[in-house]
């Protein structure tokens, strides 16, 4: 079986490197980025580099389009004109609509694996990032609509969140007395992905930009919503508001792990180079996966609070039991 | 010299123990909870546990009230009319501005502690908890007005937006196709808080509810500034509001190191129990401190990512060092 990849980064790298390992197929590469080429060739995601787009279409049986949002378009037709007829041409992007609807060819199916956001490159590519992952394809599997607006929900109204929030805190510290140094963890959890990589983040912004404009919308409408409760000192309704919430969170947490239930256990520690290692070194040994973590420092940086997630009661349990053999106080939040 | 504390949770049940092993004070304590108040002993929080104010405040020479913003004003009212006249009496509520308007009693400073809210009960009091945190004193040191507006803007809206987001999230998912599934990295952080102990933060949504409302007015009016760029296709807006958050976001957790550079590795990992423990081992014996550290699992919890955030360059390039050792693949984001 022959491959093409167009572009290779984290995703095109990964889905090299799988359909070798996997597959057994040849895979040729192509990337605007000669270092990017070598390397993808060094790390073992490539069987070949080529120069063109119709070298390396030439008797692909597939294609996987793996390029920046804001160009996805135009090398998407580019790949359809030098694929063979019988070739079936995908592409990676994080937002569908676009793409989908200037591509009617029946060659064509978008596509969209949720992984590897995080990081980038090819030097993070692996056999198995794609391994149980979701990868919404279009419209055959969901269709664009669908995913954009979902998509506009869980990311990128995150993101946008996350820059406005970070601003408004620099500005109020900026203003006060007592400068900077009083943000807590809250602020710290919810601005992580402030500002992240703008030649990412500007082209799925645009391109998503009817649906994430809604989605801020209806966001205010809710806010305004707070804010009449606020003003009302209607406090049974912020009660409330808060306990949905609350059963919310858990309910994304647990969905997330197949329904498996969800525990966690916060642990106070002298923030000391060390300490992480012992707690998850006792977790290693005994077989149980951590599987969300959060570091709370006191503002000294040298304290404070370890938050565990730890899936299953029995786990929860044995861990509770581990933590307090080290010594450390833990309880479930 | 006699201490009285009244409240002996987290905050008050380290008050205790810092003031016996710090100071040799002797500490009287008092607690609506007849459990909170034996545990508080045993602990070692208190040398004596009273069944009323009067006898707490007996012979103190300062009372610290650490009780519910919701029920504060009473009790430091109650607290005054037992304190003898030259007893100094503070609070530690989390929003200052009721409390301070409430008492112009001479003997009476409000305070407000940042540390601890990531946990909380008397079992997890340390005699250190409050070392090199911020301590705000009001009027004294900032006026209830400016403590309140930067709370507003640190603490309470992040803890807003969570709740909203966590809702807004579960309700799009619900209505797709993919269920809860797809939830990314980015939301998890940004609804950490979401859904906090009602019992504490209806009380200081309540008692900071007029600043809140107008930093939620605020907060959607920069919303409505995004969605215009967005409508306008602003690409140029969108890149340049992007840059300034994450210029924004290094400026303030620089700024909570006390101006040392931070530096944000990423670390490709298999997500297998164990493999924390490998790499703070690694720094840990090196003397390395992490600053904060976030995982980002893959949807199958069974490989991700690892972003260490490490202060210091000379440290950050020693960490690089450590893990590439360890044979995992790192970068700086």
């Amino acid at each position: 079986m022959r491959i093409a990849v167009v572009g290779v980064g984290l995703i095109g790298g990964s889905i090299g490197l799988g359909a070798r390992k996997r597959l057994g197929a040849e895979v040729s590469g192509t990337d605007r980025s000669p270092d990017a080429l070598t390397a993808a060739v060094e790390r073992g995601a490539l069987d070949r580099a080529c120069q063109t787009t119709e070298e390396a279409l030439d008797g692909a049986e597939a294609a996987f389009v793996a390029v920046p949002v804001g160009t996805l378009e135009g090398v998407v037709s580019e790949v359809l004109a030098a694929a063979a007829d019988d070739c079936v041409v995908s592409d990676v992007g994080s937002t569908k609509r676009a793409v989908v609807a200037a591509h009617s060819d029946p060659r064509f199916v978008g596509g969209h694996p949720l992984a590897g956001a995080e990081s980038s490159g090819v030097e993070h590519a692996r056999a198995d990032l794609f391994d149980a992952a979701t990868w919404y394809l279009t419209p055959s599997q969901t269709d664009a609509d669908t995913h954009d607006r979902i998509l506009a929900s869980v990311s990128h109204l995150p993101h946008v969140l996350a820059n406005v929030l970070v601003s408004r805190a620099a500005a109020a510290l900026r203003s006060g007395d007592q400068q900077l140094e009083a943000t807590g963890p809250s602020l710290r959890d919810a601005t992580r992905v402030a500002g992240a990589s703008s030649a990412i983040w500007t082209d799925i912004y645009m391109s998503n930009a009817d649906v994430l404009a809604k989605e801020l919308k209806r966001f205010s409408g809710q806010l305004d919503e707070v804010r009449r409760a606020l003003s009302d000192k209607d406090t049974r309704w912020l009660e409330r508001w808060n306990e949905a919430a609350a059963a919310d969170r858990r309910s994304l947490l647990e969905a997330q792990l197949a329904g498996e239930e969800l525990f966690e256990l916060r642990v106070s520690v002298p923030n000391r180079p060390g300490v992480i290692a012992e707690i998850a070194l006792a977790l290693g040994r005994a077989g149980i996966n951590i599987t969300d973590l959060a570091l709370y420092p006191a503002p000294d940086m040298r304290e404070g609070v370890v938050a565990l997630w730890i899936a299953g009661p029995d786990r929860a349990r044995r861990t509770e039991q581990l933590i307090a053999d080290l010594g450390l106080p833990v309880v479930r939040a």
